[in-house]
């Protein structure tokens, strides 16, 4: 069976089914996410994170694959939801909600404002819903206003140590394309400069060839459990989100550096002895902190094969290829749940279900759909070349 | 050999020359506890809940084992680096400091403050230090007046889902017994009193027997991942703190009910499968939030042999005895470590080191050697009374 074949039956007659039939909330609005290993809701608590990122997909793929009617009235039952309840007075996005849509946990960093952003910038695209487009901006000034302190006063550090992190400058360098609709011109192509510069220039490490999770605010390394800590899915997601720009601005050395990066974490964060990717690593071979830290996560594989099916796609190099074949052959014998559907999330060092959830706190319809989206859509292109 | 030979043997022979031969910063005074699986420090930051529980344990050493000067010399370097370095400027403990002494996180709760208070009462029991004493005093006042609100401006909760935690009736259990010297008569009557009402009567639940590790501002159980929460090892060294009261008040009914939840919390949270105990458990059977959650940790095992021990010395229950032996084979196999000396902290669900670190953030010189010495006393009372 073709690639393109595989991912396509995998999102459209396995995942998506699985969330439209467990996740949705008739009564409240919004989603479901946390559904055991049959799809069953064990929990009804609402994570902000995770309903901005359903309301996205499903509009993303009304938007990109085809406009089905019973697509966008999912995104729509999810964006009501998050204008009626999700944001304090000041505009921030709260972490949680109970499910009719009570705040439980305070906005204390501004992740869930990203994918709320995201979300309202797809749907108001599938919708063409005015207030729906006004919020996505407001979000993102919101956003960029709290970059430099995204935790107010939920910030533990003293700022003895200060520190800068990843995950901001990685969200934006794919949050300003996916606001593009929404924002000047001059202010997606100066955020994807300094994103780049960022990403590749302050947290990639030309000595290890590794991406730091946390650096000094001056760039260098610091030597401490956070300044030391890898996490190679985190460093491959990038990887794809430079590849995008890379294609965008035409930019080959751009993406030769992303391929060659890709390799790197590959092979600083393969597990040689019972295959797949950690999650987290230190630096130099010390102890982390994360108890949880040789786990084998689904996001991590997913966008591991997102980020190698699209480098290829650009370089046809053979060594991305022979890592596309092992991080494929690891994924798709370990994650996907044949006997109830969806993939499992958590699998323990051996490759074990650690966890039989499809869905919780963090893993809601998200990264499944979007990577399997991607490598459909990217092997298409690969396999029609290849017949040209 | 005699079960109370094992237990001196280890705390002498073996855990106490460890924390003494890698532990000490002699350059900046209190303890290094990052060490590696050959005691190696790789890194140097220090929490201050290990700074004082390292303090607390060679003043309790040297108070109720033996008056050695090195014991008292090693507790003096942590009480003068507190006494320096860890408090801000209304007393509050911070969560952690550099090697010399700088702040890095604030005190956004009250524990670290529990274990200092530890610190200064037992080293001030030792010294005959009287500004230890009223740092002990002081702390403590401390601790009551933030005990309502103890995550002060650092609380996430909206609070639309008020919920009360166990950790902090269960520490005061014992740590009202610590501070017994500098306290008033009726006020630690009075708090043993609350304690046992909260532990025994609100976190434990008659119809599950469990302990649970929140619950609602009433007391009533709550259905959420936080309200179905259970940490076995927790309820266990809680039963510890309530079987020693149930001595020190000549209370047996309160001691048979420390009894019947040992029993119940090992045989809720014992893995049938690979052996040991679990980390965290739903209490209806649903998806932990924690993916460490099937871990085996060291303190929890050392915890069930003390509560174990003196439950039996005091009841001399026969299922109380097969729980002991069972447990005793686990961890004495599992956590030792046969090569380097100290035992590792952390295995995975099938029983092997996770991480092969001695110290950490969280691990430091505490659970084992307060348990190593709890048990040999036990050991010898039980042991006493048989040869009688």
């Amino acid at each position: 069976m073709k690639y393109s074949t595989i991912y396509k039956d995998a999102l459209l007659g396995d995942v998506l089914p699985f969330w439209e039939e467990n996740s949705l909330d008739l009564l409240n609005g919004g989603y479901f996410t946390c559904l055991d290993q049959k799809g069953k809701v064990y929990d009804n608590d609402k994570f902000v994170w995770l309903q901005g990122r359903q309301v996205w997909l499903f509009s993303m793929l009304y938007n990109n694959l085809e406009s089905r009617e019973t697509w966008l009235g999912i995104a729509r039952s999810g964006i009501e939801f998050l204008k009626k309840n999700a944001r304090d007075e000041q505009g921030n996005f709260y972490f949680s909600l109970t499910c009719e849509g009570r705040p439980l946990i305070q906005p204390y960093n501004i992740f869930s404002d990203c994918f709320a952003a995201m979300a309202f910038a797809q749907y108001a695209k599938a919708s063409g819903d005015h207030e729906a487009a006004d919020i996505a901006k407001q979000t993102y000034r919101n956003i960029l206003e709290r970059r430099r302190d995204p935790k107010g006063i939920y910030e533990k550090s003293t700022g003895v140590r200060a520190l800068k992190n990843f995950t901001l400058p990685m969200i934006l360098s794919n949050l300003v394309l996916e606001l593009e609709p929404v924002l000047q011109p001059d202010q997606v192509e100066n955020t994807l400069d300094t994103c780049i510069d960022e990403v590749m220039g302050v947290f990639l490490k030309k000595d290890s060839g590794l991406i730091y999770e946390n650096v000094n605010t001056d760039g260098t390394l610091n030597d401490s459990f956070e300044g030391r800590l890898i996490n190679p899915g985190h460093g491959l997601e990038a990887m794809w989100f430079i590849a995008d720009i890379g294609v965008r601005r035409e930019n080959v050395a751009l993406i030769r550096r992303a391929k060659e990066t890709v390799l790197r974490l590959l092979d600083f964060g393969w597990d040689d002895r019972y295959g797949g990717i950690f999650y987290f690593m230190d630096a130099k071979g010390y102890p982390p902190q994360q108890l949880e830290h040789d786990q084998k996560l689904w996001w991590v594989h997913l966008e591991a094969l997102v980020a190698l099916a699209k480098v290829y796609q650009l370089t046809e190099c053979p060594k991305i290829w022979a890592w596309y074949e092992k991080v494929h052959q690891y994924t798709w014998t370990h994650f996907p749940d044949p006997v109830h559907g969806e993939w499992f999330g958590y699998l323990n060092r051996q490759g074990r279900p650690n966890l039989t959830l499809k869905g919780g706190k963090w893993k809601g319809c998200f990264h499944v759909p979007r990577a399997l989206y991607q490598c459909w859509k990217t092997f298409e292109k690969i396999e029609n070349k290849n017949t040209v």
